[in-house]
């Protein structure tokens, strides 16, 4: 059968608006189950409002931001506007804001969903785990369709109107430049809400952790909704269209053009596709494992994703060798999913070496928890190793007689796009979550029964355990994503020779034993680990000023303390300190990757580029996957050592494990996971100034 | 002027029998100091003999090792012995184990001087701060003098007798893989013993620190002079071996090698002529400032290594191109040294605000001390980067019309030796370091007084921020001899296939799209982290055998908690737990860093290994400088808060300081310094196999 391009666009549309329809559909559904506790209710309504007093504050700010990139963008992108095309500066303006746009919209859907999900599946526990469940899980759900559907219709969007793949880099661009600041910023947000209100509440003033007291209590449970939902869903926004985008920018500009974006298209909207069927197929029975139910989706997905293109493949005659590169990208992020699983699960020896450390006391707990996050560098980084390299020599040979470094290349982007397939379902996996934790804690305030708070937790478990492999898995994703990026970067550097006519040889490559090449290469290496200190030290201040309201509140309103009947807490004044405090703090760090990409280009050129990109790249995914796995880890050798394992609650081995995990949280739920967003904003930075570079570096 | 080949060669013999003879005048004028007191020469024995009994183990463990790598040596490299040449073989074989044989002596002469001047500068201080100073920092220059003098004689010697640049990379295999033991066998025996001794000793039982009723206080002093003055000896050793060994396989394939081979030993002549000068003009008055007259030492050896090279250039019309390389390696190994110290001195910002932190509890100390680390890499990668790309630049032209590249690296290459010239000065004030610690305890264990005690305070500060410097440098040396080393690879992989006749391009560099390069590029940079969670893990481990140990005394020597006249614990048996220990821990981490660079070869052949080389050498860097500097932040700022700062002595702040020191204890001592030897060693590996992996490899 034979399907020109347009087919692709009207079917990838198609799938994308019954992606929208799903998320439509599983939101009323939602927001229909029954509630009536009040006191659920208030609190939830307190942490609605919480989490969209951060949106608002956030996105002013991010408004602000956008104009200014999208008028630096519309003067010197791609090309200054005194030299180049009006037209394409327009394009690529208009592309960028979109991506905002886009990507600001999956977070407020997410926030806008989770907030009621979180009070539905509170009270369905107290009918069963079924119920509690499916709240959670379609709660979930609905930001995985939001952000996959708009992610595929975004592209497809740009790509019609535009008919010009550059075009889709500044749409990616702008969706990883927004997804970089709700990553980070909700990170420092809730880490900083977290901290003190612990700090203050439980350890210094001595109230119970969630008392309705502190002031910071509904700061920390915004602050799952704003970093865990919020961030992770435009992280993996941006991701999800990095890999099309480049994907596609590397298919342009390869033989048949038509064939191989439609191909991309094809492959991307059936991945949707089984992400909305696994979706429909979750299920659970009453009593049955919720670790299993959310796991089973997964696979489900997976086959008919295998399935489904292998037809595509068969009856629109794509290669196969192309099919397999985007099998092996799905195989190799579900291996890699399941490794980060292995150093942060409760029932393996990681966890339980850690623990044992903790008997020792916290130095310990910190050495060896760190040792272990090292440790699981090892295998994921092999993981992607091999599958780019195994994509690649499946691919290259179609571009026999002179091409193969561009087939190979798509080789890779094919296996990014495989891996991210099934993104919507990793999505609503994550998203479930937060959702259940922020469920479980609602179920504790609104003294909704013990039988309650224990369905709560082991769904708020399950969730634990399958963040794990989510984020292994985006990661891994990250990481190809990022190396088709380079591809990508290369494709735009040799049509800005083309098009600006200069004098210089094609870029093929870049070579380690090339001095500038390695200068980038050394300074690349450099960021991952400065923006990952900024964003700690960043929460380290945040929570300081924090602490100094809280302290100022208990002294100030009298009654607080003791509880008496009515008083509360200026709850606002946190959440606006946690905003505020986390859009400063984020800002420079953010900064400092788009700048130093810019200096190590305007010093160096694309040569220096290319290098600082892989530098970037290699120590970013050992810092993200170091940063995650250790703090993963230490969150759930307390755990185990509150279910009972060596002395339990409140020993001297607990409380050196408090103290990891609270190196731990920073780590994981704010370093470590922006670094993903931060690579693939510096790979995009450095394609869209490709041409500037070209013209105006000093070597 | 025109000089020969030979000139030099019997020049560079000269200089190092000058510095050997300088070694012996020093240890005499060390061994002839008086000294009287019965119980610091007591104390100081045991500290001998326990060293002695490190040694000896190690040395038989290692020359195990050392039959078993030269067997298989012999067999296989540089081509195997049914192919290729037995010469060859055989040639290779002896240069490595020369090459061992040098270092172990080294560490020898260091331990044997280090136990004598201990004791002479612990009783010096009861007469003033000069002559105590002055016999600190001489027993370190024995050090300096002898590694400098072993590393020019032993490579001019392989050279003179092989005629053979090739027979010098075994000789540096056999000194880095000897050095690779010693220094992270050497770390992991002193924070076992540091780690157990406080464990058991101050924290369980409640004896005093260096009590010596705790059987493993002898162990933990000895820890100081085989970790810090034999370990890092032989780290320097092998640099200067690899730097020098680097500059003359490139030299020996570039036009007029006479010359050029000439010139590097020239160099290295004169750094170590440089040092011997500087070493005679250190001098302090009383009164003086240790810290000041150990750095005026460093900055005249400085000069008069310019000055003097600059005179052989004019007089023997070497290029000033290739001066002005090995000048910028000098001037930004030094500016390295201050970016690392400005990071751990404790007058500057970062100690102050991990001082801070303290006061928020024991998490905030890590964080933040973890987050300044991690910021720490950035100058020096830049450091690292531009000298680089400075000397290749610099140097290049010289081989125009098609060599420039061979030139630049060339260029690279002078730039490590520049750096490395004035390495018996960073030597000698780097063995200081320990010396005065162990004569401070001395001091404090003989009681020698009030006044003793403060003066040997004041030096053993000045060893501590002198040893920041130091740090830092071997960093940036090892970065620069390593890029330098890819170089030497490349020249030796393209010398293999000369001479197998092999019917492929030569190999001109290695490019990170090629995927085959990125595969070993992300897999040489997770074996870093590997290598430090292994060695930390280690610490962990043998930590716990000591501790079982003196649980063991204290139970079943009757009259040893009482402390009653006359019992004794078994120091003996501590020791050989923490020799022992050390040896069995070391072997799997140094294996693995050894056998992944051959499975990564054999895989994927010259191209995989370029990139595995590439990307070890990045995250070794940063991890290297991330771990050493974090760990003198901590321990700076455990002392910051002990000199009276955020409550002092016994405050919440300082309890959390402590934990941040035992944390950092193995970062700075035992993971990150060793790295630097990890990252030669891989390199080292990689170029002797080069013509293996050209042959044998999969892909």
């Amino acid at each position: 059968m034979e399907a020109n391009l347009t087919f692709f666009y009207v079917t990838a549309i198609i799938i994308s608006v019954l992606a929208f329809g799903t998320a439509i559909w599983l939101y009323r559904w939602v927001a229909s189950r029954p509630s009536s506790n009040k006191k659920v209710a208030e609190v939830g309504q307190l942490i609605k409002n919480g989490a969209n007093t951060f949106l608002a504050k956030e996105y002013k700010v991010l408004t602000r931001f956008t104009i200014v990139v999208a008028l630096l963008i519309f003067v010197f992108l791609p090309s200054p506007i005194w030299k180049g095309d009006v037209l394409a500066n327009i394009t690529m303006t208009v592309s960028y804001i979109f991506g905002t746009v886009f990507s600001a919209i999956a977070g407020k859907i997410g926030i806008s969903i989770a907030t009621i999900a979180n009070v539905k599946s509170a009270e369905a526990a107290t009918k069963g785990i079924k119920p509690s469940f499916m709240a959670g899980y379609r709660g979930g759900a609905v930001m995985g369709m939001a952000v996959v559907g708009s992610s595929l219709f975004g592209v497809t969007l740009v790509l019609l109107l535009t008919g010009n793949t550059s075009a889709l880099l500044g749409f990616s661009f702008g969706a990883s430049s927004l997804a970089l600041f709700a990553k980070a910023g909700g990170g420092i947000f809730t880490k900083t809400a977290d901290v003190s209100a612990d700090l203050a509440g439980k350890v210094e003033l001595g109230i119970p952790e969630d008392d309705p007291r502190n002031p910071a209590v509904i700061a920390d449970n915004v602050g799952d909704n704003v970093g865990d939902v919020a961030g992770m869903g435009a992280d993996l926004f941006d991701s999800n269209v990095a890999s099309m985008a480049a994907a596609l920018v590397m298919a342009a500009s390869l033989g048949n053009p038509e064939k191989n974006m439609g191909m991309v298209l094809c492959y991307a909207g059936i991945g949707l596709l089984a992400s909305i069927i696994g979706v429909f197929t979750a299920n659970m029975k009453e009593g049955g494992d919720p670790t299993r139910a959310l796991n089973t989706n997964t696979y489900v997905t997976t086959i008919i994703y295998g399935v489904l293109t292998a037809v595509a493949t068969f009856a629109f005659g794509f290669d196969w060798r192309i099919w397999g590169a985007s099998a092996i990208g799905l195989v190799v992020g579900t291996i890699i999913g399941i490794t980060s699983d292995y150093f942060t699960n409760d029932n393996k020896k990681p966890v339980h070496m850690v623990a044992k450390a903790c008997e020792s006391g916290p130095a310990f707990t910190i050495t060896s928890g760190v040792s272990y996050g090292l440790l699981s560098g090892l295998p994921a980084m092999i993981g992607i190793g091999i599958s780019a390299l195994a994509a690649y020599k499946l691919v290259a040979p179609l571009g026999a007689g002179g091409n193969e470094v561009a087939y190979g290349m798509f080789g890779i982007a094919m296996a990014a796009v495989g891996m991210l397939s099934i993104v919507g379902m990793i999505i609503s996996n994550d998203a479930y979550g937060p959702i259940v934790d922020n469920a479980r804690g609602l179920v504790e305030m609104g003294d909704l029964g013990d039988k309650a708070l224990e369905i709560t937790d082991s769904l708020d478990s399950a969730g634990n355990t399958v963040k794990a492999v989510t984020k292994g898995f985006s990661i891994g994703a990250a990481g190809l994503t990022v190396i088709a990026l380079l591809g990508a970067f290369i494709t735009e550097v040799n049509d800005g020779i083309a098009a600006l006519g200069l004098n210089i040889e094609k870029l093929t490559g870049f070579d380690v034993t090339d001095p500038v090449v390695f200068f980038g290469l050394l300074v690349g290496a450099a960021i991952p680990p400065v923006f990952s200190a900024m964003l700690m030290l960043g929460v380290d201040r945040n929570a300081q000023r924090m602490i100094a309201e809280i302290h100022r509140q208990f002294k100030e309103i009298v009654g607080l303390r003791e509880g008496k009947e009515g008083v509360k807490p200026e709850y606002d004044k946190c959440i606006e300190i946690a905003t505020t405090g986390a859009l400063k703090e984020l800002i420079p760090a953010g900064l400092v990757a788009i700048v130093s990409t810019m200096v190590v280009g305007f010093i160096g050129g694309v040569q220096a580029v290319g290098g600082f990109i892989t530098g970037n790249i290699v120590s970013g995914l050992i810092f993200a996957l170091f940063m995650s796995n250790s703090g993963g880890l230490w969150d759930n050798t307390k755990k185990y050592i509150e279910a009972g394992n060596h002395g339990g609650k409140n020993s001297e081995a607990h409380k050196a494990a408090v103290i990891g995990d609270t190196v731990g949280d920073p780590f994981k739920d704010t370093a470590g996971p922006s670094i993903n967003t931060q690579i693939t904003v510096v790979t995009l930075v450095a394609s869209i100034m490709a041409t500037l570079f070209l013209t105006l570096s000093i070597f």
